[in-house]
């Protein structure tokens, strides 16, 4: 055990990701994928004549034991890995050992085994982005009337809503959502269509039987639970690889968002957000605003690195030459588990963040007294205006009144500027102090953003119903 | 004229992509959107009694009239395009020049435009893709049951035909096909919401009048013809340009595979296709062969570009902190409009191509009857088998045969394989002459490419008509 | 003029870049340089008699009259736009007329003029950093001194110096400059080696005369001014694209960084630092501190766009197949120009961002006020420590004093945590107040942080002068 | 053991690259690292009275006792890694446990290792270049004057060498060796400078004694053998990285070239090159030519997994806010050991492909034969030309002549061009049969390529002299 920290261990092998993941892209269970596919061809040749039902029976319940000792000594010998674990599957079944992968070229197993795990992996993504969404949308419900300081360049504007704020992440995972689902129902297997997708091997072997060769196509892809391209080489398009790649990217590019957002919320000079903490997590006695937003970063390091392999997925697409180049196999070794284990770790730490998120909403309104009453200033200006005042000069009064009120900020102290407006004579000729104090209120001026949060966490759970 | 070749000018000016899709990323056309969408806000307005029908009239019967001359020179004097614009306007129209941009922010302009754009820049692509895939079809139809070598690894493997491979083509480009009519059909504008999107200067205008907010933002998008993101910021979420990006890198990556293929099946070793050349085109005298297949590898030139851009899209996406940060918009400039005009002249070259490919079925028999006539002594092979032969001897003289054939190949001689088989009497004496010279017809060893092909030519149809 | 506006120009056209970067992009100046080839070219076959030095003093008193009108009235007819130039510039010289391009291929003009082209960029390039740097270096030496907040994870940490931060910038810059440098230094031409890099064509033409042809190649060169690669195919190795376009990614990144640190710390609840902005962009009247980094902002979008185009170099070095293919051509004509013309933007508003930088010191002196103090406790308890206080009961009564002062400052007070210090009688029995409060002056704990700093300016200025 | 295949395992801890480069990126190696380093300081604080030498010895004896075991029992209590570490090291020097890690903080530690981790690798691939450059060299010089054809756009162009076509990549690879030594000569470490680089806490621990701080950090750096950055924050800057990166992306592009080369060369219509191929893999009976290039297919797979972490390595650099954010860190630890690996595992491919390189002069000669034949045409119309025939007319009997030898090309014949010419009456008025057969013959037709081919091996053994 230990040998194995000797030498270059993936953090995706222990750090990153979730165990089914990494069981999904581990070497057991893609030979376990290898066999149940080696059954159900064997089933679809049963009307043929070519294998009896007591030998799939036989293969059927060998299927789960792999065993790799067994099959890498064997592959020391002839080098072929695919026709190792043939070997290993038939010392395992006596009767039906001959059958196995009868008609078959190597591409027909691998390429639909890799298409079951992209299946497979991407079910568990949307899984957990369910949690997610319904864990984001409880919260933007929660916020949806907390008002609070908007910036626009990194600066203060005017004023939005916490819940306003994740919903504009809510939205933008809905469609990432959308994306995977559409790719998970688009997944197709290469089909069993020979070595280069003609299906001539198949159809030589049929002939002389009933059996109709398209028949038995759909017959064992039925079996193996999964629909065929209806054209392939010997892969499937290897333009899936970049669908699948651009989708999780997708995910990946939201919740970096999110995560640099929360990342610069946390900054004490803002400090109007956190990620969860525990209570031992305290800080160090000397600098008790030490709260290092790293689950935020780590989101934000594993994203880069699932958008980096989109481009290898687009070159492995693009530079697949004719029947199919081997230029992608080295790569999509690492490119597929890794972009998986990277997202799927993503939205498992966004998870948790969002569900335990730190709202300081004291520091929220302290935020919003200090920038968000200048925002309200507009509305002074409007109501003086209509109570008769000369527009240019009440403007020239409030710009001056701001000024002063931005030095004191500027000098730690707060905003100056109600008071400073309901005491000033020249307005209170046309407006009386209480009304100035109210137009003032910038808690009210949020638009519609309360209502446009909660119709988005409801859109939100409803598609997550669905 | 000549001063601009005095300094430099983009190749997407002048030399690719067509003059419809430069005119929409034109300077004149951005500024006629923004008229629209200001038409559509003052009749919007209408009900609320804050325009009169004349005024909308007058905005309308002046929409078109953009001088840049004189925008150029307002924005000297006061540095902001769209305020600019908002006086040239103005000035045009004498009794509806106070009301242009009433409650409206910049980006609600702006940003509204941004997405027509795309949305008119996907229409045209879209439009091109069924040009492309009709002519593409119609090839895919007309070589379906022309057998040619397939080659793995760049090597010669089984056979296929000219049809099932142009089929793989097809099949790619229908899904971006799919994809772009997707995306065009998901663009949704910024909506008229406000400097952070909350909308609440425009429920403050509204305060007071019968309007209610909902009622006028469904009302002017309506009028300027596209939907809204449900939530917004200052813009709308740059998630949607990494959509439209990435939809054009899967178009770019379809045609540079196609285009790889073509350039390598274009060199005179092979020789099987190539690009069309005119009459003129002859080559030089001395290099007869010398036909370099500069369309297609442009495609792929292009094609680099387009996908460098989708990592800048999905830059933008996951860095605009907050409300809004700027970082995405000098680059908006190029990245937009170059990807859609890479991919748009991408498309018409495609299509040139295909339409007039020069299949050369001379050069395509000639390599079959080099390769292919090896993979049909499998046939040979397994017919010794049932009629009597020992498998393993018999192998064994196929092989030698193989060997002493591909040997006389090397130099450049006929394939003399058959011959062989034909006359070795240790064969004979299981098989027949003519029966060995039957089996050894590869022509006909192509599965069922010949039907896929056509089912795919019909399926492409189908998806056009709808 | 007008009319261009109705149709794409691309912003590095007339918004980004300097004049003198976008002419060495131009058409016109391409064409000079292909001039200037010829007549380097012609110069060197004077010895074998080929040409005479009147014929090179006619072709030299005309090299720079490039005529677009009629190269494009040339070029519609016979679609070759070197051959073009070559005719009009052959009309311009009566006698010398018939020598131009003499045994050259297109490509010896056309690669060795884009070899100047880069040169000629680069040595643009490098010159804009001596500026920058020696701007830059100008700051550092000014605040070495300055004490400021350092951030990690954008969270207080220690202390740090203003100055000491800008030599981080300076220090990439450095490296950045040194690169620039090389890659300038190592800029090769293709050379005269004709149409597959063997000299075949030239070495025929030299046979019979005196001239070696080593001799003539070397002639040719240093009159153009270039060296020339050791071997070449059709073209240089592209290689050399890349490594230009690295050197400009590595500038990209480094004033990126500066840029995004600068957007946040120009963010009020930072409030340290600014862009500069005149006394006209004093902002809106409502918002006195809206002041949007938007030349930051915009170095990091340009940057973006750089980097994008380092993978465009790459595959098309990586893929140009056997001795040259084409599909580099079109994609080298937005990747090369609009790299230079972004960086060459980026440098220029950055220079002008650090000559004007605004160091806001009160704000500065602040954020040390609220956060820096706390670093200093640590300081209080080592001098408790010596002075033989209980380590653990000291340690427990700081943190309880950082509590309550973080608690303060949370709630937008001044830091208390001095005074509270310099009275609790369980610290006075150790230490005398005046002794608490010079402890903890953390405007002394930056280390080396100045001495580092004014040498990180003085490497720089040594730098540049060499 | 089997254990480990239940779940995912990178290629790279298994598949991939030199034993030599998984220690130096395993677990274990890095905590042997840290502990030189710890060494290194405590020796360094001898002279201040800190440290005794006994202490320093006894800690160099257990440097290498890593226990794996240990360590992890106890960071699953304490969580921090770094700590835990110390711990055991603690545990195994019972007089100096107390004094390791005295004043340091965790990336003084940790940053300076990666450095080391950094050069050491770097070391490794120089080493392994050094190899592939001679062994290339070699064959440069092998095949410096062996003719054949060479290709541009993929098609038959004019003649080469093959050694001088090996001496393109030579050329390349040598300036990715000069990258790579000058990169490894810049390898700086963070020093021991303190949680923002400062140095204040060393500089505060150092006051009262007689040590001046930078003597103290420069007797650390030495005795831990390498130099320190003059400024760095909290970590060393990552544009280091990025360096790196960019120089391992070099030697993936020219391999990746060469392989893309290869492939095609390989590709049996053409059949000039191979990669090695045992006895035993003297593919199957029935396609005898089915030799996959699958080594070079590898590298080319490789190469863009490599250049994809480039982008990862500018964004880490561009985006490390102020005095450090922790973005970087969950990517770095697959971003570099794999980029690593994946040049390793390239270039010992690359080096046991050219190693026992296949040159099939044979069909090399015939490829000649067919295209490389009518370059010289150019000669025999120059020669007619000077034996006084009309150049005109001359020039359209050689064209006829040239299409009719492609047409029986295409046909499969060999090339009738020479006795075509040799025979036709109108040209043997000007010309001996004799003169122009010799004038037919292209071997010569190959400039100074050999000599240059030559120049490049000699050069570059200078260069792994040095």
């Amino acid at each position: 055990m230990n040998d194995s920290f000797e030498q270059f261990q993936s953090p995706f092998s222990w750090r990153y990701g979730s165990a089914e993941m990494r069981r999904i892209w581990s070497e057991v269970y893609k030979r376990q994928l290898w066999r149940r596919l080696w059954v159900a061809l064997a089933e679809a040749q049963i009307p043929a004549g070519f294998v009896t039902p007591a030998q799939v029976a036989e293969l059927r319940a060998h299927v789960d034991e792999v065993d790799m000792t067994q099959a890498h000594a064997i592959e020391a010998e002839i080098h072929h890995d695919l026709m190792a674990e043939v070997r290993v599957f038939a010392s395992q079944c006596p009767t039906a050992g001959g059958i196995i992968h009868l008609g078959a070229t190597s591409m027909d197993i691998e390429d639909n085994a890799d298409a079951l795990r992209l299946r497979e992996s991407l079910a568990l993504i949307i899984e957990a982005m369910r949690k997610l969404l319904a864990t984001l949308s409880a919260q933007v419900e929660i916020y949806a009337d907390t008002p609070c300081m908007a910036y626009t360049h990194i600066q203060p504007a005017e004023i939005t809503t916490v819940g306003y704020r994740l919903a504009q992440y809510t939205q933008d995972l809905l469609v990432d959502f959308g994306e995977l689902q559409r790719v998970h129902a688009d997944i197709r297997g290469k089909g069993f269509t020979g070595a280069v997708g003609t299906s001539a091997s198949y159809r030589e072997l049929m002939s002389g039987t009933h059996l109709i060769l398209s028949h038995f196509q759909q017959r064992v892809m039925q079996s193996a639970g999964i629909e065929a391209f209806a054209v392939s080489t010997q892969t499937y398009p290897r333009k899936q690889d970049w669908r699948v790649l651009t989708a999780l990217a997708g995910v990946a590019s939201s919740l970096y968002k999110f995560a640099l957002d929360l990342r610069i919320l946390q900054s004490p000079p803002f400090g109007e957000m956190a990620e969860p903490f525990g209570a031992k997590q305290v800080g160090s006695s000397a600098m008790p605003f030490k709260r290092n937003p790293i689950n935020a970063e780590k989101i934000c390091s594993l994203g880069r690195l699932v958008v980096s392999q989109v481009q290898v997925a687009w070159e492995n697409a693009s530079h697949s030459i004719l029947e199919r180049t081997l230029d992608d196999s080295a790569n999509r070794r690492t490119m597929l588990p890794e972009a998986f284990l990277a997202v799927d770790e993503m939205i498992a730490v966004a998870t948790r963040i969002i569900k335990n998120l730190r709202v300081d909403e004291a520091t929220i309104a302290r935020n919003l007294a200090i920038y968000g009453r200048f925002s309200a200033v507009e509305r002074v200006l409007m109501a003086l205006g209509k109570a008769g005042a000369n527009r240019q000069e009440m403007h020239e009064v409030l710009r001056e009144h701001s000024l002063v009120a931005w030095s004191a900020i500027s000098q730690g102290a707060a905003n100056p500027l109600v008071d400073q407006l309901a005491e000033d004579e020249r307005l209170l000729q046309y407006l009386p102090a209480d009304t100035i104090r109210q137009l003032m209120d910038y808690s009210t001026y949020v638009g519609d953003a309360p209502l446009r949060a909660k119709q988005m966490a409801k859109q939100t759970l409803d598609a997550l119903v669905e």
